[in-house]
C-alpha cells in the first residue's frame, strides 16, 4: 500500500514542480529538473542527512523516467488542470503523508532516535517543495499557508505513538495516514492555519544581522 | 568554555532565523524550521561536506529542541529585541566566532589539511545564515555588510597558527576567539567592510551565461 | 586533455561566478565564495549524492586556490570582459563539457547504472550554475535559455554510447567533446532554444501548492 502510496505521490510531486517551473517560464529540460527534484528532493536530502548512502533514486532510475514523465505530461495537460484542481490537492496531501512515513521507515531502520525519526519524515514530507520554491525563486510556500508541514509533523508523531501499541504495523500506518490526510483536507476545506508571525521593524542602526 | 559559546551560539543563531522568518510571515511552522536551519544549518554543511556521518545534530536531539524553542520564544519577545539589539549582535558575534572554532576542529580531527580546515571552520561560521537567508528568497547578507565572513576566516587561520607555537589549547582558543569577537564588534561599530565589486555592464548580445 | 579542460573550465565557471556576485554588489568574501561554488558546487552535489566521500576538492587545496584566485582576477578584469565576451562563451562551453565528461566517469568508476552516469555528468555540468543563481537569489538561467543543461544531457549520451563500440577512450572523449562543444556553439549563435512551458492560470482557490 505503501508502495503504491509513493508512486501516486512522486507523480503528483512532479506535477506540482512542472506548474512551478512553468510559472517561471522554463524549458523542456528546467520543467523535467524542477519535477524531478520535486518528487525525489525530499528523500534525497533525507538520505543524505541520515547519512544513509547510496541515496534511494540512484538505485531506481525507474524513478527518475517516472518524475521526468510526469512532468512532462503535466505541459500536456496543464490548460485541463485548474478542472482538476480538487483531485490534485488530493493527490498532493497523498504524497506529503506517503512520504512522511516512508521517512519515518527509514529513519527507523537507520536506528536513530525517536525525535531524529520524526525529523526524517517531516523532511521527506516537505523538502521536495521546499527545494521546488527555492530553484523557482520564491519563497517556500510550505511555511506558510494551510497547515502543511504541520500534519507532516502531526502523522509522523502519531506514527510513533500508535507503534507503542500492541498494533499490526498494516493497521498503524493506514490510521496515520488516513489522520494526516483527513487533516489536510480539513485545513484545505476550511483554511485551517497555524498562526504566523510577522515581524517589520522599524530598521535597525546596524542591520546586518538579525 | 567552547561548548558553552556553542550553545549561546546556536540560541542566538536560532534567534536571527526566527526574525528574517517574521520578516516573511511565516507560520510558527516555518519559524521553528528556520530556526533550526539557520543554527545547525552550518555544522550540518559542513559534516556532509567532509564526509563526516552522522551529521552532529542526529546524535543530539536536545538541540533540536533548543534552536526550536529559541525560534518560537523569539515570536514572544520580538517586539522588545530592538531594545536588545546591542545584546543581540554581540550573541551573534560569539556564535559566528564559536561556529567557526568549533568547524576547525571537527576538520583537524578528521585530519583534512589546513586548508580545508580552514573552508571547514568558515563554513560551520556562515553557511546557517546563508541557508536562512536562501528559504527567505533574500541575497545572503553575510556576503555584503560589515565584516562578517571574513572574521570567520581570520578567526581560522590565526587558530592554526596559534597551534604551530608552543601554547596550550585552552590559551589558543580563548586568543582566537577574543581576537575574533573584538575585529566584529570593531567592524559593526566603525561600519568596516571589504571593497564591493558591483558589475552592471549594458547588457550583453548573448547574456545567457556570465 | 580531460585535466587540462577541467583546469579551463573551473577557472572560467569561477569567473562566471564572480561576475554574478558582482552583479549583487557583493565583497570580495562573496565573490570568492560565489566563484569557488560556481567552479567546485557542480562536482560536489555529484559526490553527495553518489557517495564519493571524501568530496573531490578537499583532496586537492589548489582548486579553492585557483577558483578564489580567478574570482579575484575577473574584479580586476571586469570592465575588459565584455570585449573579450566571445572568448568567455567559449570557455564556458567548455566548462559545461568537461564537467560532463567528468561527472559521467566519476559515475561509471564508482559502478552506477547508465542512467545514474549520465545524471551524475548533467549534475556536475550544471550545478554550479544553479547553486550561483540560487545564491545570488536569481531564477537558475540555465533552465531557461540557450540549449546548456540539453547540451550536457546529449553529451553524456553519447558518451556512453560510444562506448558501447569498439573506439579508444581518448577518440570516444574528443568526438562527445568536439560535439557537445559545437553544439552550444551553434545555440548560441543561431539562439536554439528548447520549448518553454508558461503556466500563468488565473489564481486557483486553493492554491497553496501546484
Amino acid at each position: 500500500m505503501l508502495t503504491l502510496a509513493y508512486l501516486i505521490a512522486i507523480t503528483a510531486e512532479a506535477m506540482t514542480g512542472a506548474l512551478a517551473a512553468g510559472r517561471r517560464n522554463m524549458d523542456l529540460f528546467g520543467v523535467s529538473l524542477i519535477a524531478f527534484l520535486t518528487a525525489l528532493g525530499g528523500g534525497t536530502v533525507r538520505d543524505i542527512l541520515l547519512g544513509n548512502f547510496p541515496v534511494n533514486w540512484t538505485q531506481h532510475p525507474q524513478y527518475i523516467y517516472l518524475t521526468i514523465g510526469a512532468g512532462l505530461f503535466t505541459i500536456l495537460v496543464a490548460k485541463f488542470l485548474h478542472k482538476l484542481q480538487q483531485l490534485f490537492l488530493v493527490l498532493d496531501a497523498i504524497g506529503l503523508v506517503a512520504f512522511t512515513l516512508i521517512g519515518c521507515n527509514v529513519g527507523q531502520r537507520l536506528g536513530y532516535e525517536p525525535a531524529i525519526v520524526i525529523m526524517a519524515g517531516i523532511i521527506t514530507g516537505i523538502f521536495g517543495g521546499i527545494l521546488r520554491d527555492v530553484l523557482c525563486n520564491r519563497p517556500p510556500e510550505v511555511l506558510h499557508r494551510e497547515l502543511y508541514a504541520s500534519v507532516a509533523l502531526i502523522v509522523a508523531i502519531l506514527y510513533l505513538q500508535l507503534q507503542t501499541f500492541d498494533i499490526s504495523e498494516d493497521i498503524t500506518l493506514l490510521a496515520a495516514f488516513s489522520v494526516g490526510l483527513l487533516l489536510r483536507m480539513c485545513a484545505l476545506r476550511w483554511h485551517w492555519q497555524l498562526p504566523t508571525f510577522s515581524y517589520a521593524p522599524e530598521r535597525w542602526q546596524n542591520d546586518n544581522n538579525p
